[in-house]
């Protein structure tokens, strides 16, 4: 039987609201979900809130009540709120119906399958949370088998990580390492280590991609390290017809990554 | 010769600092912009600051001396600051060295030249300002004419747009048009209008891109309006193998762009 919180000083209300930041998040192990669609795409992947926020006024969706079963199934919590509070909650103006907090999660190197899918993305260094998020997003749609973030990246459940990616963050499998263990991993089996570069004239058209294929994306500042450059298989740049000399990091992905399934649909 | 300003409390400190506020930036006209960069950039495409703010520390930086003497020359005004005012004026933790005013521009549909490039960008009530930056930026790098932006969009002039431009804003032509308007231009001379949908089954890849190419992106939630999508020459979609149902709207438009110059360039 969900309970009704009504009161911003509510200490659950305080609790959640804190998960906007990292260091909570890390203590707690715990992050925030926002909006119906999102949170209904987490159950179908089998992730399920342990505390659910919804406004009383959706409180008979379909979509709600589903939510709330799922959540109450698995022992978690279902409360009903109202709008200022999910606003709260979620650090926005037009606070969507539902806000979930969920167990954060995460995939070993080891146990990602590479054969599981012909494109996997890698990230080092990634700084921005809505960056890390559409590069899931994009992950999604290509098919990646995961996205891998190398050496210190931004945390994958930060709030805006999460909304970027659209509910990707629960169908693309992350998995984090620093770099000499992700080149180990790497070099234990097949898979094509592809760097996106401004260092080379090789253009991204006409290389040539083999299955799997692990796209490398390096800091959205700094590039790749020219140590990191040196271990790739291949490195490819992407026309740049103007004044900048880059493009945005989940851009440049994400045209590589098209690029690829193209030549692998071939 | 600058003059020194450190208090918060200081008139033109807090009339930039209202130019985040759209409805400020609507009635003075004006916009910040940030970084010696993106400074410099404007300033090699012919745009000066009416008022430049710099950290004391850089003061000496040849790039800050060459705007200083740009901005003083124009009969703007250069001020010395301290890091916490160029924080409050950028809202950002870290500011950059230099934080611009600039006149807010626009170029006129009936301005631009439709064959000066065989690549054109147009969004339809584009609503992410980090969109919209980001697109600019795509925009400039594969040498895109401009940007149109049709109907009730995002103001390109925000701090945000401006900062996911990084610089574009100030290289790329926008043109801001309500729909009816930029169709009867469209259809007044040469221009394949393409269309970014769902509701197609043509591919991306398979379809044939006749320049001037212009290239329409909807709505992030809601695509294009059918009644716009029957104007279009052409419909493509991009693959979505996972299961989400659409990418975001600057990656898609990215994806878009470099599959049209790469087909113009074969």
């Amino acid at each position: 039987m969900p309970r009704t919180v009504t009161a911003y000083s509510n200490p659950l209300v305080k609790r959640v609201q804190g998960l906007r930041d990292k260091r909570h998040r890390r203590e707690e192990g715990l992050f925030l979900a926002e909006g119906l669609r999102i949170l209904t795409e987490a159950r179908e992947t089998g992730r399920v809130p342990v505390y659910l926020f919804y406004a009383a006024a959706s409180a008979r969706h379909p979509l709600v009540l589903a939510l709330v079963e799922a959540v109450e199934a698995r022992g978690g919590e279902a409360i009903e709120t109202i709008p200022d509070i999910l606003s709260k909650l979620s650090g926005k103006d037009n606070p969507q119906a539902v806000v979930g907090v969920f167990e954060t999660f995460e995939t070993a190197l080891t146990a990602l399958d590479r054969h599981a899918a012909p494109i996997w993305l890698v990230a080092e260094r990634l700084r921005d949370p809505g960056n890390l998020g559409t590069i899931l997003r994009t992950g999604d749609a290509v098919g990646a088998g995961g996205l891998i973030l190398v050496d210190e990246c931004v945390d994958p459940f930060s709030t805006e990580a999460v909304r970027a990616s659209m509910g990707a963050l629960f169908t693309v499998p992350i998995a984090r390492a620093p770099w000499s263990e992700f080149l180990a991993w790497l070099r234990g089996g097949a898979g094509q280590l592809v760097g996106l570069s401004l260092q080379t004239e090789q253009g991204y058209r006409a290389a040539r991609y083999d299955a799997p294929t692990f796209l490398l994306t390096g800091n959205e500042a700094q590039g790749l390290p020219a140590g990191y450059e040196r271990e790739c298989d291949l490195l490819v740049k992407l026309p740049m017809l103007g004044k900048a000399d880059s493009l945005n990091a989940a851009v440049a992905t994400a045209v590589m990554a098209y690029e690829v399934l193209a030549q692998h649909r071939k």
